[in-house]
C-alpha cells in the first residue's frame, strides 16, 4: 500500500468517523472520556516502554530540554488521566441553542451548535498532547488526524493505540474519531486533502505554522508569529507601566504573548526610559534603542555609571528596520519613541502580528483609542500582554491561539472546534404559500 | 502603472481604510448611509446614462434574461435608496459583548465582536449588489473591494464613484472602504493578495466560486453547489411529503436551496411514488429514476395511461451514478427508494454538498436522527428546503449562502461580516503575581 493511499485512506475513515461521533450525546462521550483516563493508568507500563525506547533513541541527538519534554514518568502518566477527566468535566460545547426564531405559526428555526467535523492537529514534541487533544476532540464530537513530532513516535503511537482501544465501539464511538499520522511525507499528503478535512490546528514554531499556512487550501487556525507590544502613554503611571514593561518581556521571555517592542510616548521618556532600561539592563535583557531613545539614555546621568559597567554596555544596541518585525522569544526588547498615541497605533497596525499589544495610562480616551484602533486578537489596558491565554482568561482548555480574522481570534477554548447548524421544524410548511402572500413571516425572536 | 502595482496599491488603500471605519460608532455609520441613500436619489441621471451605455454595448450579446437583470430604471434606483436605509437600520453588528469575565478584582476581561477588515466580493451581472454590499460593508466596519461583471462596468463605475463621493470624509469615513476592482486580470491579482484581504465572498455559478476556492489562500465563504435532498420516511404524511417535494423543486428550481433529489423510503413508494411522478410529469419536470423506483412507477397502473402520452413518457429516464451528483438548476429530479432513515442519511452525506435537506415524517426519532447526522448548514424536518435563505430566516440582510465547516454557516446575516477581540482591562496588573500564587483568578463568568 503507497503512502498516499494510506493516508487517503485515514482521511476517508477520518471523516465517516467525525458523522458518527457528531451524533453521540455529552454523557456518552463524558462516559467513554472516564473510561480512556482509566486505561491510561491501566496501560501505564505500555506507555513507559515505548517512551523509554524513544528517549534512548533520541539520547544526544536533540537537546537536554527537548529530551525533558519528550521523557514520560509516571507522575505524568497521572496527569494525562486527570487531564482527560477535566476535559470531560467541561461545559458541552456541542447542541447548544445559539439563536431561535419562530418564522411562522408552527415553524421553528433553532441554530445549534455541532462539532465542525474532521480536524488535523499537527504539533511538536510533548507526547501528553496527543492525549490532551484527543480528549478535547471527543468531547467537542470531532474525528481528530494527529501527528506529533518524529523523536516522540513510539510514545504517541502507544498513547493513540491505548485512545483507540479505549474509545472502540465504547457508546457508539467509532475508533477512527482517534488517529495518528506517522511519517513526515503523510503531513505533506494530508494538506491536499481539503476533501475530507476541515480544519488544520498546527502548533510549534513560526516556520512550521507558515509552511502549513502557506501550503494548503485548508482552513489553518494558529499563529506564526506573536509580536507583542506594551506602549507606554504620555498620561501613564509610571511604576504600572515599568512593571507591566518588565512582566510582559521577563516573565516568559519564549512565548507568543511576551513583548517584543516597546513604544514610549515621547512626553513621559525622560522619566520613565531610564528607568525600565535599568531594570532591564540589570536582568540580562538586550536593549535595542530607536535614534532618539538612544539618546535620550546616552544623555542620562543615573544611567551613565551603570552604563560604563563593559557587561552592560554590550546589551545597549541600536535598533534597525527589522527589529520592529522581529519576533524574539528572548531576553532582547526593541524600543521606540512615539509622538503620541496615534503613532503607537500605527506602528503596532504596521509591524505588530495581530495577536496581543497593551496600552499603559490613566487615560480612558487615549485607552480607548488604542483598543478601538488596534487591530489585534487581545488588547489591554493597563495589563501585560502575558495574560493573553486560554486558561488565564477562564476558557478552561486552550485548543491554541488564533490570529485568524475568522471563525476564532485570541485564545481560542473548546468552542473554536465547534459550528453551527439550522435546524427547521414546521408540519408541512411549503414557501409558495409565503411568496403567493397567502401567508406571512412573523419572525418572532424567542429565549434561547 | 502596471496592473499589479494598481491591485496592489488598491489592497494597501483598502487595509487602510479598513482600520479607520473599524472605529466608528454605529450613529456615524449610519448617518452616511442615510446620506448616501439621498445622494443616490439625487445622483439618478448620471446612473441611468451609464448604465443606458452597459444595456447598449451587450444588447444581442448576452441573454434576455441577463439583459433585464442588468438593466436600471428609476423604481430600481429607488429600491437601491431604500435598501442602504434598510441596512442602516439593522441592529449594529459591531461591539456587541459576547462574553465577559471578572479575571480578578479589577481586571476584567470582555470578548466584543469587531469588522473583519478587508472583504473582497466578486460577483456577476446585477448592478445593484454593488450599493448591497456597500451598505453591508459600512454597517459593519470593513472596507470592501467590488468585482461585478464586466457588463455591468459603466453602471458599477459610476456607482461606486456615486458612493465614495458621499461617505468621503462624511464623520471620518475614509473613501477607500469601498474600491472596484475593474478587470478579470485584477480578480487573479487578488486572490493573491492574502496578505490584505481577510474574506472573499464570491457570487455566482458553481464553477465560478469553485475557481475562486481553488485558487486562493484567503479563506472564502460561500457555496460552490446546492445539491439538496428531501428524504420521504415511511411514517411520512403522504400529502404533506407532496407539497414539500413538490415545493422543493418546482417552486423555483434555478436556485441553491431547490432540491435536486427525492429519497423515498421503500415502505411508502408504492403509495407516495405514483402520486409526486404524477404531479411532476404533470408540471413538465424530467424525472431521473433509480431502479427500483423506475419499476415502482412503471408497474403502476394509474399512471400507465399517463405514461402514455408520448411527451410525458419522455421525462421518464433512468438515473445514473452522475445524476446523484448533479445541481440541475432545473426542472428535472433524481428519484431513489432507500431502505431506512440510515440509509437515506447516507446517501446525503455521501452525495449531498452539505447545504439544506430535509426529512417528511411523522416519526419524532426518525426526524431527530436525521437532523442530528445529516451534516448540513440547514437540516428541516417537514419544511420544504426551500425557506433557507436569509430572509426567510430572519436575518435582515443576506451576505450570502455558506457550505464553509468554519466561522459562518448556511445562510449568513451581518453577523458573518464580523469577528470578535477580547479586551482586557486592569490597573497595573501583572502576570508573575498569580505564577508566583501571589494572586489567584476569581474567573467570575459576569452577565454580558
Amino acid at each position: 500500500m503507497t503512502l498516499k493511499t494510506n493516508v487517503l485512506e485515514q482521511c476517508e475513515n477520518a471523516k465517516e468517523a467525525s458523522l458518527q461521533i457528531a451524533g453521540l450525546t455529552n454523557d456518552d462521550k463524558n462516559f467513554v472520556l472516564y473510561e480512556l483516563a482509566e486505561d491510561i493508568l491501566m496501560n501505564k507500563n505500555r506507555i513507559l516502554k515505548a517512551n523509554a525506547l524513544d528517549v534512548s533513541q533520541n539520547k544526544g541527538k536533540i537537546s537536554d530540554v527537548l529530551l525533558k519534554r519528550l521523557k514520560v514518568d509516571e507522575s505524568k502518566i497521572k496527569e494525562m488521566a486527570e487531564m482527560v477527566k477535566s476535559v470531560a468535566n467541561l461545559e458541552d460545547p456541542v447542541n447548544k441553542v445559539i439563536a431561535k426564531t419562530q418564522l411562522d405559526k408552527g415553524l421553528l428555526l433553532k441554530k445549534i451548535t455541532v462539532p465542525i467535523g474532521v480536524i488535523c492537529c499537527i504539533f511538536e514534541s510533548r507526547p501528553e498532547v496527543v492525549v490532551q487533544i484527543s480528549a478535547l476532540a471527543i468531547k467537542s464530537g470531532n474525528a481528530v488526524l494527529l501527528k506529533g513530532g518524529s523523536e516522540a513516535l513510539n510514545t504517541n503511537k502507544v498513547l493513540v493505540e491505548i485512545i483507540r482501544e479505549s474509545i472502540k465501539d465504547n457508546k457508539g464511538m467509532p475508533e477512527d474519531a482517534v488517529l495518528l499520522l506517522e511519517t513526515r511525507e503523510a503531513v505533506k499528503e494530508v494538506l491536499k486533502m481539503d476533501e475530507f478535512i476541515d480544519l488544520i490546528i498546527p502548533r510549534g514554531s513560526n516556520k512550521f505554522v507558515k509552511f502549513i499556512q502557506d501550503n494548503t487550501k485548508i482552513p489553518v487556525m494558529g499563529h506564526a508569529e506573536g509580536i507583542c507590544h506594551v506602549y507606554v502613554d504620555k498620561d501613564a503611571d509610571v511604576s504600572k507601566a515599568a512593571a507591566i514593561a518588565f512582566d510582559a518581556k521577563c516573565q516568559y521571555p519564549a512565548v507568543c504573548n511576551a513583548m517584543e517592542t516597546l513604544l514610549v510616548n515621547e512626553r513621559i521618556s525622560d522619566k520613565f526610559l531610564p528607568l525600565i532600561v535599568q531594570k532591564y539592563l540589570e536582568n540580562n535583557v538586550e536593549v535595542r534603542l530607536d535614534k532618539k531613545a538612544f539618546n535620550t539614555i546616552k544623555s542620562n546621568n543615573e544611567l551613565s555609571s551603570l552604563i560604563k559597567n563593559k557587561n552592560l554596555k554590550k546589551l545597549i544596541k541600536k535598533a534597525v528596520e527589522k527589529d520592529w518585525k522581529t519576533e524574539y522569544t528572548d531576553l532582547i526588547i526593541s524600543i521606540k519613541i512615539v509622538k503620541d498615541v496615534v503613532e503607537a497605533i500605527d506602528h503596532i497596525n504596521k509591524y505588530g502580528s495581530g495577536h496581543t499589544d497593551a496600552i499603559v495610562t490613566e487615560n480612558k480616551a487615549a485607552a480607548e483609542r488604542f483598543m478601538s484602533f488596534v487591530d489585534s486578537a487581545s488588547v489591554m489596558w493597563n495589563a501585560s500582554t502575558r495574560f493573553a491565554d486560554g486558561f488565564r482568561y477562564g476558557l478552561g482548555a486552550e485548543v491554541g491561539i488564533s490570529t485568524n480574522k475568522i471563525h476564532a481570534r485570541g485564545p481560542v477554548g473548546l468552542e473554536g472546534l465547534v459550528i453551527y447548524k439550522y435546524v427547521l421544524i414546521g408540519s408541512g410548511h411549503i414557501v409558495d404559500e409565503y411568496v403567493r402572500g397567502k401567508k406571512n413571516f412573523l419572525h418572532d425572536i424567542l429565549p434561547k
